[in-house]
């Protein structure tokens, strides 16, 4: 059995981690189309949060109590690069974590396509999932805000989502194209599952690859709410979502899907319907990984 | 009064400390030309180490006790970079260090030339004197072995010095320029002073900068041995010396620079002669400030 999974960030990596264990035990292959639009270039280095996020997960080396960025991490570069004054400062660059961008920045600069890259760095981290980024090309998410486009990244960490917001760009996004084995994960794939990710800046960007939403249409695909009852499970979710103007609910989230959904998976107690879409309530609290896992076998059982 | 010093390396530094002192008590301007040669891309990161060494040094940041580097230095970059296999694995890149090549690298990256980065760096370091690399041109030393050519640092650090080396060639020298204001420093100082540097590939790399060393003809320049004894003070310059089959004395390398020299100090016990140049003996170990001092002193009564 082969199984496509769109992710981006914290949620999606913890969902990964429950499609990988079911994956183990039935013996079948896991492919991550993972979002690029929070990638940002910052002191030269190229940072890939997603990419990383779910790398340092499923390799077994993120802080799951901190929820980013890498266990026993340190900072002695971040202290040094603030007594030089050089900008930014908000972004937490961890020592260890600075290791990584090293090793993408100078492949980059070398030449190698990102997913290649990916590849690499997963030899370390022997994921026992295929990492794809959605793309190769650059694309990264920015607000519009009264300030200027802000990179998400910014809008996110150094203004807390808190400043007045028209919309998200998803900018290189048109003349992006599907990263390779990208389009081949989702032809192949016996089902393909939306993590409970932020719908509007992990997995729009990745949905806004040209012929990557067309590939799902028509095709089995089953998302997970990331909203339970009113609220995001975790990050600001909310605060995206308001900049659209989207209520958050499970229902309005899978709205924005409805052209290629299969079903939806909200929470127990949701009312959720969708025109066209199956609405399946079940527990989606991923509290740990047996109850993450209960949830991929709910999504593969519609 | 004004002094120009040619300085590279630790000896370079150290020196450094008591020219200050010496400046600072009398009122004088001192200015760096640094040698640029041990230059060297690492993992995409611009190291600069001689700039650094000089920087650190008289900031008061320098491990005095390693030599070399940043005092209460850490290394959790190198290892996670080690993790990955990222090569080369031989340098020894810690993690405040870094910061600085990644201001430098970015800073270079944006089109700014070296001695404007050097000017950046050091408004945080505040050495107290004028720093200016030899020149903005990249200019590598590399030793030709029976392994071709290998840069300086690999030659020095991986292979310890220890492989059939042919002679050292500074690759970009001939198309190099002086950086700004070292033409102008040379000129309009009272005195020049030739650190007791490694004379092969700390002082020959400066004065391969087209120009440099015919600023120094006519001029007063007063150069201090690296060689006491039979013996460099510090460092490999007797593994230098003797690929380009030049005696470890002090005699020797003063006349290395024989063309320029007006006076060269030598250790006490030293026999040395120079044709045309004052050779003054005088205690030479750079025990402490103060010694360094009485040698800055002696160098100034010429």
């Amino acid at each position: 059995m082969r199984i496509a999974v769109l992710a981006g960030g914290i949620g999606g990596a913890r969902f990964l981690l429950g499609v990988r264990a079911w994956a183990r035990a039935h013996d079948a292959e896991v492919t991550a189309i993972v979002n690029v639009g929070d990638d940002v270039t910052l002191h030269g280095l190229r940072i890939c949060p997603d990419l990383d996020s779910i790398m340092y997960t499923l390799g077994g080396g993120s802080d799951t109590e901190r929820g980013w960025g890498r266990a026993g991490e340190s900072w002695t570069v971040k202290e040094e690069l603030a007594k030089y004054g050089a900008e930014p400062t908000w972004f937490g660059l961890g020592d260890k974590d600075i290791a990584t961008h090293l090793v993408r920045t100078r492949q980059l600069s070398a030449g190698l396509p990102l997913s290649q890259i990916t590849r690499n760095l997963c030899e370390r981290w022997q994921p026992g999932i295929t990492m794809l980024p959605a793309t190769d090309n650059k694309l990264e998410t920015h607000a519009v805000t009264d300030q200027g486009a802000v990179h998400f990244q910014e809008w996110w960490i150094r203004y807390r989502a808190d400043i007045p917001t028209e919309t998200f760009v998803f900018l290189g996004a048109a003349e992006s194209r599907p990263a390779p084995g990208v389009l081949e994960a989702l032809d192949s794939a016996d089902v393909i599952l939306v993590a409970p990710s932020n719908p509007v800046v992990s997995i729009a960007p990745i949905l806004a690859v040209p012929g990557l939403r067309a590939a799902l249409v028509g095709r089995k695909v089953v998302g997970v709410s990331p909203i339970i009852g009113d609220a995001p499970v975790r990050g600001m979710a909310d605060k995206c979502l308001a900049v659209l103007g989207v209520p958050v609910t499970a229902g309005a989230v899978g709205a924005m899907y409805a052209d290629f959904l299969t079903a939806w998976l909200v929470d127990s107690d949701d009312t959720a319907e969708i025109e066209g879409v199956e609405v399946v309530r079940t527990p989606l609290w991923m509290t740990d990984e047996a109850a993450t896992v209960a949830m991929v076998e709910a999504a593969l059982a519609c």
